[in-house]
């Protein structure tokens, strides 16, 4: 009989199931589900301000249209007759580093300017250098500038949700000095959505090859909205233009 | 030029990405995630109570060890290399009918008991109906009973928050009675953490179908965990057994 | 200790892998791959004559362009940065019910139509109360007509082969009853390659429900071909045109 | 509108489907499966003998019994209910760098050894250099020796149809190098069928990028039949045992 491998994951007891030592009917209506995902994937309950952060985070990109390739190929797969599990997972397969990935790249941008900063280096000349060395060997800064959004209010929210949680600190000033150097070279390219997340998730500890994962969890409902609404309103086999599609729900509203 | 397509989930302006009308600007720090799922599923913001309901449902079902297929497969195709978002997915396939499936058809049981029950029958009479009906065509009832668990405490405590959120009704009622009934039979089979979330998620005026997307929100975070962990702490191409391993993780712990 | 499961489709022993019972190193060179496919699926390896007619079916539908959902999906799935193994399974996740089922469903409608003949009934009129009975239903028969090819030659290769390897009997006959019944509705609705598939694997033997199996992996080959095009020609994460595509590959040329 | 995309795989005309340039319907019957693939992947016809030898490779591939992820994946999927689609697709994502990679990583050391001695090294030399740089990378050489098999005959059958195709020189030849320096090692480490295929495909001129999806292409038959029976034989959500099983198929025969 081969020996039992671990796993620190979840404790499986009669009648208890623990995620990280916590008795899952103990986090239940005490943590909202961004706390609990932080848990399970750092080992550790958050503040209450960090735990609404995380949520925060999730929120920011739960959705953004038909568009994308995960929304994409999951509508497609679904319009074939497959099961929303099997769309879903179609649509996930398709976060990668060309999509959900600009969080990780940014993240390992930042995590570089850090580390030379601490090492001696001053914070705006290290960012500048970094920005040359990215040119040099042909590839872009990620996390910075949208081809849609140039003053995204989900960011600034990010940001000010991130001070109220007090993580602010070196990797959003390696952001903030990105962002300067990108308006010193005369280009408007402010942080976007992905790289506040990239930053603000460095200064919550998190390994950059997990942000993706982050991406997935935060997606998931997109998916199965996207799923369930190509199923009851389109006709199965149609081609899906990427591009021509036209929003048709609520108006405009805001919170009671 | 084909015509475009409609679609009613989110609005994508520039500056405004807007979910079901509300933009997610506004809804990030003031709605948890558990609230955002409910309302771009569902079209519309659920009140406070129900928002907590929800962030407890899926924190009930975020993970249940390495045992359930979804997270052996997810390991599996993990431990051939694959990437993160290749192996969640693999993970999200597993949930069908008989894995999360459970809360889909005790919901469809559920409906049927109550419809019949408001069409004249009296519901313990339909609910005992309704197990000899399952019985004849050779089915189970879902949602009832489990392997491991006899008195789940996440079941208690989902009724506890369905009650503060005062959506307990009918369902509720019906699941209550083939308890009953099933103990009438001399059957320990109590309502268990899936039937209880039929039961609310019926209340809450969920489609069954819709059912088992909740769960795949639900567990992603525990399948990104699993992912992450088969790569960080186990070897390559490994033969996953399935039964014969052991929980290593922090000890039992309660809250601060 | 869990009693060993059973499975009898291939033996691993050292330096002997058999298939059925067959060494694969015996049957290497010796079949062609059509051959071990109808070996490994039905348990038997077949004649000569029907192993190259399984090839014919397998190359009929080895690829159809950049239209067909498998395809915009594998490539979707790729243009986001996704492994070939990732984007391969994305295309294979399409074939369902809508995109590689009308082999099935065709299948399922013949099977029926014999079996009512061979109940007692008259051919022609068996199949003409089918298709009075799926027009009740709301149903299409599958496996006629097609959106583009009105006289498709593979269809024809495909029966011409059928005949050469002496399998053509009821299940071909009803398809050609079906196909005359149309013709008599005034509605040119001939065999098309899915319906000739349908009726040949009918007579081969094989299940309706391994039938898409055969379209999998018919198809996967055309899969990778286009993965391997997606990532060498076009740039990363652009919005695939379902229609809108053009062929510029090698010109029409015969074989030698 | 968008510019049309270009695609050289297949040109769809009405009534004549074309890939590489060649009529399908012409194919059908005149070429194996093996064949095709070699065409759709390459854009070229092989001769007869490369395409015997394109069918052999994909036959010695198709299946290895219960125990791989990819099997093992696609039943677990299965067990849960899922479609024949979706339980194929997530044994196709477990073929990656750890299972079926051996080919194109073995491939990759042969360009090397290859590239190296045609630069002007002596061939044992650069074999032996090969290896040590691998050793003191903490890498091993793909291809050569087994876990179960130490005198795999597919692989002798393999080199004896790449002879009669005339195909062996340059790579065949590095495989024999390493295979003889492991020897004056002191290692039993033969080519294995892996290391055969990589060397053969090599000398066909495949990249070896393109090698994991000769091996998809090959093992979709061993993957539509493990879910084939795994849905006929099996019950429902069992704990498949990766190790424990047994072969209860047709003893050991061979061809008439």
């Amino acid at each position: 009989m081969s020996e039992a491998w671990p796993t620190a994951i979840t404790d499986i007891q009669p009648n208890r199931v623990a995620v990280r030592g916590y008795d899952i009917a103990e986090l239940m209506g005490n943590v909202s589900f961004g706390a609990a995902v932080y848990l399970i994937l750092r080992g550790e309950l958050p503040s209450e301000a960090v735990g609404r952060l995380m949520d925060a985070i999730v929120v920011s990109s739960i959705d953004h249209g038909a568009t994308p390739p995960s929304a994409l190929s999951a509508r497609t797969v679904a319009s074939t007759g497959a099961s929303l599990s099997q769309s879903v997972a179609a649509g996930i397969m398709s976060v990668n580093q060309h999509h959900g990935g600009a969080i990780e790249n940014c993240a390992r941008s930042l995590r570089a300017i850090v580390e030379a900063a601490e090492a001696g280096g001053h914070l705006a000349e290290v960012a500048a250098g970094h920005l040359d060395d990215l040119k040099v060997s042909g590839k872009r800064m990620s996390g910075f500038g949208h081809r849609i959004h140039s003053a995204d209010p989900r960011t600034a929210r990010l940001f000010e949700l991130a001070e109220e949680a007090e993580v602010c600190g070196h990797y959003v000033a390696a952001a903030r000095a990105v962002e300067v150097e990108f308006a010193a070279q005369g280009k408007n390219l402010p942080i976007n959505v992905d790289g506040a997340i990239g930053a603000i998730l460095c200064e919550l500890g998190f390994e950059p090859e997990l942000m993706n994962g982050l991406f997935m969890i935060a997606r998931v409902p997109g998916l199965v909205a996207h799923v369930t609404e190509e199923k009851a309103r389109m006709r199965p086999m149609r081609k899906i233009d990427p591009v021509n599609h036209s929003y048709d729900g609520p108006p405009a509203r805001t919170m009671p």
